[in-house]
């Protein structure tokens, strides 16, 4: 299995990628990884190289049928600009392929999902391998990619479609045509550095949007580091959840392993 | 002119609505302010009063016609909360009114614009009375509901129909039943405290939003207190809106007046 490493938003270092390179070829020598020079790339100091240079490096393995998957290096902030140039772009290639990543990389597996092109799959970036108990973290879209071992699943999938996405890129798709149908689908959602007013806020527009009428229902991930609400917020997380989900029409379906950290297990799009 | 004052996020004090009518009583000696004593209620610490007293004091002066205006006393955050009790609640009186407020408030002015219903105005709060300057800024508001006077809208507005948001709000709404049609419309954005890696993925969502393809152009209002982006960001506030303003193929109109301060000017919704 040849795996192609691009990154959508921002960029890692060469000592990361033989780190992977070297942890996978002990423990998955099937797997080849190949990352693409604009992973090193830096824009500015924030993305891993242009808009152009990081959708022209997504295009070049996209499209290239010796890959057998796409795999994110790292999230950040970045993917929603390039979407606009690659999702027309796409040949007969990317059809044949996995996409794993999660976090800022969501905004392409949206896409792709959107556009039924390829398997995208809810999976540890390379980054995550920085990580305290990050060589598991990558193991496990390892494991999915080469053997599709079920072990790595979220434990709760059970055989219904399911998405997952951080609840910030989820919210940036709704209203453009990158944000997938999930009609019947579960949909996951984790976020990462948010005050609970805005934890609020993205969930009532969940909740409304038009778009999302006829999910099956709604599952929490992990919300890491909430930042402190001024003033305190008067509910918390699961609260805020629950009461969106009474307002939407559908289930809460209660939590999800899935987050910013080592332990994110894999979802992918649809059933799995 | 009889002017009633709810607060559909955060609470105001008792000292401050009697600066206000101080203030109108002697300036606007035509306009009587009339304060819905939910205004001074506190939920939590967060909210002026519950979900439930917030809509029920909204729909009491709203659907009263003895009423000609509903002004917002602050903004915060909570007037999406009560969208979905009180916009299929509305009566005939609220037709006839004018609603005025900014900032939290443009989810009750873009529901309000949504359906047609009176004239939603974006306007100086209640509570800008406390910034510097603060009694020039809701003097603005008076002299609109009162006079109508000409001379505090935002100077840029011409004759095309035009429609003002904070950028996190208009976001917010992208998606649901309650952002409205601004075909043809100028759409002027302002925002406050935001890094500019979010005020790019927030004009990336106006940019790309199918429901407001036909809009006429944008205009950036005040971007105030930018929180520094880790790591820098390569554009100012006014690049990134250009740059979204080419992918989207509007037209980037320029700098408008407004924005959270004592300087923000008036922007009637629609047709000026």
């Amino acid at each position: 299995m040849r795996i192609g490493i691009v990154a959508p938003g921002r960029p890692i270092d060469q000592a990361l990628a033989d780190r992977a390179t070297a942890f996978a070829a002990g423990a998955f020598p099937e797997a080849e990884l190949v990352f693409h020079p604009q992973c090193f790339l830096s824009d500015g100091g924030h993305f891993a190289g242009t808009d152009a240079a990081r959708a022209s490096a997504f295009l070049d393995f996209a499209n290239d049928p010796a890959f057998d998957a796409l795999w994110f290096a790292r999230g950040g902030y970045g993917a929603n600009r390039i979407l606009d140039a690659v999702m027309p772009a796409l040949g007969p290639a990317a059809s044949a392929k996995t996409w794993c990543g999660y976090s800022d990389g969501g905004f392409l597996l949206g896409a792709l999902y959107a556009g039924r092109i390829g398997h995208a799959v809810h999976a540890p970036l390379v980054s995550d391998l920085r990580r305290e108990g990050g060589e598991s973290a990558i193991a496990r879209t390892l494991a999915w990619l080469v053997r599709r071992d079920p072990t790595v699943l979220e434990p709760g999938l059970g055989g219904q479609p399911s998405a997952a996405f951080n609840l910030a890129i989820l919210n940036a798709l709704i209203g453009t045509p990158w944000l997938p149908d999930l009609t019947r689908h579960v949909l996951i959602v984790e976020d990462l550095c948010e005050p609970l007013y805005r934890i609020d806020r993205m969930l009532f527009q969940m909740a409304h949007a038009s778009q999302l009428k006829g999910i099956a229902g709604v599952r929490l991930g992990r919300m890491n580091d909430i930042v402190p609400n001024d003033p305190p917020f008067t509910e918390d997380a699961q609260q805020v959840i629950e009461r969106w989900c009474r307002e939407m029409g559908v289930p809460f379906l209660g939590a999800a392993d899935i987050g910013h950290d080592a332990d994110n297990k894999v979802v992918p799009f649809g059933a799995p």
